[in-house]
C-alpha cells in the first residue's frame, strides 16, 4: 500500500470526468464514512454531508454552479452542508448522544456542556455558522483524502452559488447552509488541461516555520 | 498497513500526553508534509504552519489556553495561521509561483488570476480571512490523518485565545491570525480519562442524506 503523501501527491483537482464511470458502492461507503469519522470541534459534528447522483438535481446544481461539466460528469457529487446555526438544541442532542453512547454522565462533562452553551449563545447565530463551516473543511479534507486512498478522483469546489444550491436540496427547512462541495469518480485524462501539469505548491521554508 | 478509517477510529483527542516521549522527526516530518501537500481554493494555500517545541513559548501559550497541559506536555505544537487577508501580492505570488513551476503562461489561469483578483477585492478583508481559516481546517484534516498513519496521537484545540497566540507568536506583523492548534505526542494512557471512552458519531441515517 502506498503512504499518505503518495497518495495526497497523485491526487489533483480533477477538470475532466469520464462519465461512463461510477465509482462502486464499497469505496464511495469507505469515503462516507471517512467523513462521519472525522474529528470536529466538542465533537459536535455541526454539518451534514448529502451524497447525490441524481441527475436533474446535479443538472440543477451545475446552472448555478459556473456551468463546471464536472458536476454533472462525476459519478458521486458530494455537498458539504454546516449547521446554520449551533443552537442549544443541537448541542444537547450531541451531549446526550454522547451519554447515551457511553452509558454514563459525568459532572465533568455536564459542566462542559453548560459551558459550550453559554459560548455559543454569546457568540451568535453568524459566528456559530462560521464554526461549523470551519469544520465541514476537517471532513473534505477527510473525504478527499480517503477518494485518493481508493484511487478515486474528486474536485473541491468553491465555485457555487450557495444560496441557490441550499434552494434546489430544500437545505433552509433543515437549517443547514451548503459551504463546500466535491465531486467524486474517474478522471477522463484525455480531455483535463490540469492531469499532466505540475502539483504547486509554496516550498517547506516559506510555509512552516519551527519555533526550537 | 491498517486503512484510512481504522486510523480514524484509532485516533482520539488525546487529553494526556507523555510528556517523556518525542516525536521522531521522520514521522513529524511526513506530517507537515501531509499540510503541505493538502488542496486549498484556488491553490491559494492561504496560512502557514508554526512547529512549536520552544517550552517557554509553549508555556506561554498554555496561559492563554485555558492551561491545557497537553500543549506543555506534547512533543510538538502545531499553530495553523491564516492569512488575515487575502491581499492582490498574496494571490500574485501563488499565480506566479505556478507560472514558474509549470514553465508556462496560459490565458485561461491569466483569465482566472484577474478573476480571483476581483472576487477577493468585493469580498473584503474579513470574509477573505474567514475563507482562509476554513482552509486551514484541510490542512488541519491532513494533519489529524497523517498523524494517525503515523500512530502519534494529536488534540486538535480551538479552546485559545487567539489574539494571545498572535501576540506570543508575532504573527500580525507576518499578517496571519491563528485559528486552530494541534499537540503531537504520544498519549499517556495511565492518566487520559476519555482514551478507554467510545468514540461517538451521530448515525449514518442522520448524518448521511443520498439523493439518488
Amino acid at each position: 500500500m502506498t503512504t499518505l503523501n503518495e497518495r495526497l501527491a497523485w491526487r489533483y483537482a480533477t477538470k475532466k470526468y469520464d462519465a461512463t464511470k461510477t465509482v462502486p458502492a464499497e469505496k464511495l461507503e469507505r469515503i462516507i464514512e471517512a467523513v462521519r469519522l472525522a474529528p470536529t470541534s466538542s465533537g459536535l459534528q455541526p454539518f451534514e454531508l448529502f451524497v447525490v447522483s441524481n441527475a436533474d438535481v446535479r443538472a440543477k446544481i451545475r446552472t448555478v454552479a459556473w456551468d463546471q461539466a464536472q458536476i454533472t460528469d462525476c459519478s458521486h457529487l458530494l455537498i458539504f452542508a454546516a449547521w446554520d446555526d449551533i443552537t442549544p438544541d443541537r448541542v444537547n442532542m450531541m451531549f446526550d448522544l454522547t451519554n447515551d453512547v457511553r452509558g454514563l454522565k459525568n459532572e465533568g462533562w455536564e459542566n462542559y456542556r453548560q459551558q459550550l452553551l453559554g459560548i455559543v449563545a454569546a457568540r451568535g447565530t453568524e459566528a456559530n455558522y462560521q464554526a461549523a463551516a470551519r469544520q465541514a473543511y476537517i471532513g473534505l479534507g477527510a473525504a478527499l483524502i480517503a477518494a485518493a486512498f481508493e484511487e478515486v478522483d474528486a474536485t473541491p469546489m468553491e465555485g457555487f452559488d450557495p444560496e441557490a444550491v441550499d434552494e434546489i436540496l430544500d437545505l433552509k427547512s433543515k437549517n443547514l447552509r451548503s459551504v463546500v462541495i466535491l465531486p467524486l469518480g474517474y478522471r477522463a485524462t484525455e480531455g483535463d488541461w490540469l492531469v499532466n501539469l505540475k502539483k504547486v505548491r509554496r516550498s517547506r521554508d516559506s510555509f512552516i516555520t519551527e519555533i526550537k
